[in-house]
């Protein structure tokens, strides 16, 4: 039996609110976020219906509003999650191996065990639990090929009333028995899925092609075909993500001027599709990308732990015609489920090519500016009214490590710095998914 | 009035024990290390007597003596950092800025809060305890200019009977009103401290001159007048850590050959030179290293952070002439106290060179790889009678994310690269230092 948990009453929640408005462009771009020092969001319905000073939001409301006191915490949309393999959690820190190999050594080995759709609900509730451990609220997320992945991962969404957006992997070549579909299976079982999850709650369905190495041209076809059929459906893949995937996918379609252009040729460029990595893109990719308005992912936990390169954050963002760009952790090829994690390797990978990502940006990327790169700006990723009320609620002294360091911050952009240099699960004090609190449910 | 904190009373450790026996050359090196599925420390003094087997080791003692059940934990070496700034706990997540930058805008700033003896001793007692938290027990640690700020240290690591190598920085120009000394009064307060401190307990001095962009010729001179009056004493120092440090290090010092030089010109390389970073080391420059024994220090996270480069640690270690090296957290450019989020961010610097470090090479380079790059391997980094009873206890489950991990790990390297992949202070269950716990009876 499947019931959504909705909070029905009112709930108001008291602390400090920060919520971006536009992508920032120095930590002193105050134009760029609202910030309250003593805010208020009255939740009704797991919908934000007023958000403001605490004081003047409380007074427009009844006596009887529970309220939810954070102070002094900080209060931000939850964090969102661009890419992430939900039958990966085993997979994470295995060793030694770039990325192909990775998949056939761990990744595959891993994956056929989600035929077993015991295993799949299993996992599917863990993985999660997991995120909302981590603030993480929305999260794109492949599952395995097997339909009944897909079953168990819009199943547990739907128990927690989680915005998610996955799909179940096309694959019909390049991997092992019991991990292959075929063109008209994977057609039928995608097209099964659409019909019963999508826009059920908060559920979208991704047409989710594995990569061009793992997919035939009758595959391609028919996920092109897919999405001429459901415009509205976001689509999910791997892109220039390493030098011998490059060269692999370049060999398995010869007809095509590069990696990009495979997918273009089979309508899988666009403002929904979302491809994985894009670390190696020339500059005529880059232009295809660009001109679709399609979303590269930067996934850097899992780009320096698997040595594919380093994604040029700066170069996407300032070239003439921009990137639109998101930020996801790609576990398990990325090593942790947290977005504060994440965006600390992002600084470091964007350091190490001679730029910065100042932390107004890195929040603006982990909340607005993920939901923007996923269309869904129009319901999570600000504290507005209307929105839906996925919060997270951070503590930037949450470890003696922290605390230390804490003692002499002054600025908000520093208080994101430290969050973001040091903070992992144990500074999320709370989760809030739909207006409910649930990282405080959680065991261990 | 400082008493050290010996425990007298015999006490008997039982875990897994883990502890190396040589470099291990890959993942089934079994030869490299000695493994205890249920073994025994006896520890007395502060010292090992004996270990191996439970039973065996049991059988030798009698009745009375105090069990320490760790089961199902793993029992190593207590951690050892090779590098680390005690004054700049508070400048960990400093925004925005490559080395000299850093430097000048942050670190600086907050190393003339170290005039003052009571904030010194307030950090210092910090320091000792986090490290503690995340399972180091020893470190070669640079204080401040002040006098002061080595007195604290030593004083507080005394207190804790730790293992430790520090020193004053000495620093006579190119830093601010504060923060500098002078070629005679560096060399006094040195010598005043090597003569209170070294040799006291178990602490040892180190002859520390920031780096030669900080010392003038007539500094660098008396660094070396003192290195050659006690030979039995560490240097530690920063090489080759940015280009633009490089550059200025090489203009202050138009004679030298390169910047190495100027270490080697003033008698400062040696066995028991520890090299802070030696990221763009020319061949010329690794060769004076490699011939006359010194050390070069890996600190990944700084060098990630910072956006300093990556340390190449596969050729220095496979070279003709090859490098002793060391690894270290560099807090606070780096970015973690922890050594096993070192290793993680370690084997990613090595990823993306196109070489992998084998997770058993890792844990020994923290244990008895860092012990013999510190000269310190007949005293610490090894579970063997008469070493000292510093040991760290680790829990592969320790946090939700690991736990799910945890269930498919079959071999002692997947358990490790599971430690260092997603282990953090959380992991260590306990900390060792001269045989008494130590981490369970901190606050927080």
């Amino acid at each position: 039996m499947i019931s959504r948990a909705v909070s029905k009453s009112p709930l108001l929640i008291r602390g400090r609110l920060l919520s971006f408005l536009s992508e920032p462009e120095s930590t002193d771009d105050e134009a760029s976020y609202r910030y309250e020092t003593d805010g208020g969001i009255l939740v009704r319905d797991g919908v934000i219906e007023a958000v403001g000073d605490f004081a003047e939001i409380g007074a427009g409301v009844g006596k009887g509003v529970e309220v939810a006191d954070h102070r002094p915490h900080l209060i931000m949309p939850g964090f969102i999650d661009a890419h992430a393999h939900m039958p990966q959690m085993q997979v994470i820190a295995s060793y030694g191996a770039e990325l192909l190999d990775w998949l056939n050594n761990y990744t595959f080995p891993a994956e056929t065990k989600f035929a077993d759709a015991s295993h799949a609900r299993r996992i599917a509730g863990h993985f999660l639990d997991m995120l909302i451990r981590h603030g993480t609220t929305t999260v794109a997320a492949y599952c395995s090929v097997h339909r009944a992945s897909a079953e168990a991962l819009f199943e547990a969404a739907l128990l927690r009333d989680m915005r998610i957006i996955a799909g179940k992997v096309m694959m019909d070549r390049n991997a092992p028995d019991g991990l292959r579909d075929t063109p008209q299976s994977g057609y039928d079982d995608s097209k099964a899925l659409i019909g019963r999850w999508h826009g059920k709650g908060r559920l979208s369905y991704a047409i989710t092609p594995r990569f061009a190495i793992t997919s035939t041209a009758e595959q391609m076809e028919m996920a092109g075909a897919l999405a001429a059929e459901h415009p509205e459906l976001h689509i999910q893949t791997h892109l220039s993500e390493n030098h011998a995937e490059i060269a692999l996918a370049e060999e398995l379609f010869p007809d095509r001027t590069d990696y990009t252009d495979i997918y273009d040729h089979y309508g899988l460029t666009g403002p929904k599709t979302l491809f994985g990595h894009c670390i190696h893109l020339s500059e005529r990719e880059a232009d295809v990308l660009a001109d679709s308005e399609s979303v590269a992912v930067f996934c850097p936990t899992s780009n320096l732990f698997l040595g594919s390169g380093l994604f040029d954050y700066q170069r996407y963002r300032k070239r003439g015609k921009t990137l639109r760009v998101a930020a996801a952790t790609d576990v398990g090829g990325g090593t942790n489920y947290s977005m504060l994690r994440t965006m600390d390797e992002g600084y470091k990978v964007i350091a190490l090519q001679g730029e910065k990502l100042n932390p107004l940006a890195a929040f603006w990327q982990v909340t607005l500016g993920n939901a923007q790169a996923l269309s869904l700006d129009e319901r999570v990723g600000a504290l507005e009214p209307g929105r839906e009320a996925d919060f997270v609620v951070l503590d930037a002294s949450a470890t003696p490590a922290m605390q230390v360091r804490a003692e002499t911050i002054e600025t908000l952009a520093e208080e994101l710095f430290l969050l973001q240099t040091m903070g992992d699960d144990r500074a999320i004090v709370e989760t809030y998914v739909a207006g409910k609190p649930m990282k405080s449910g959680l065991e261990g």
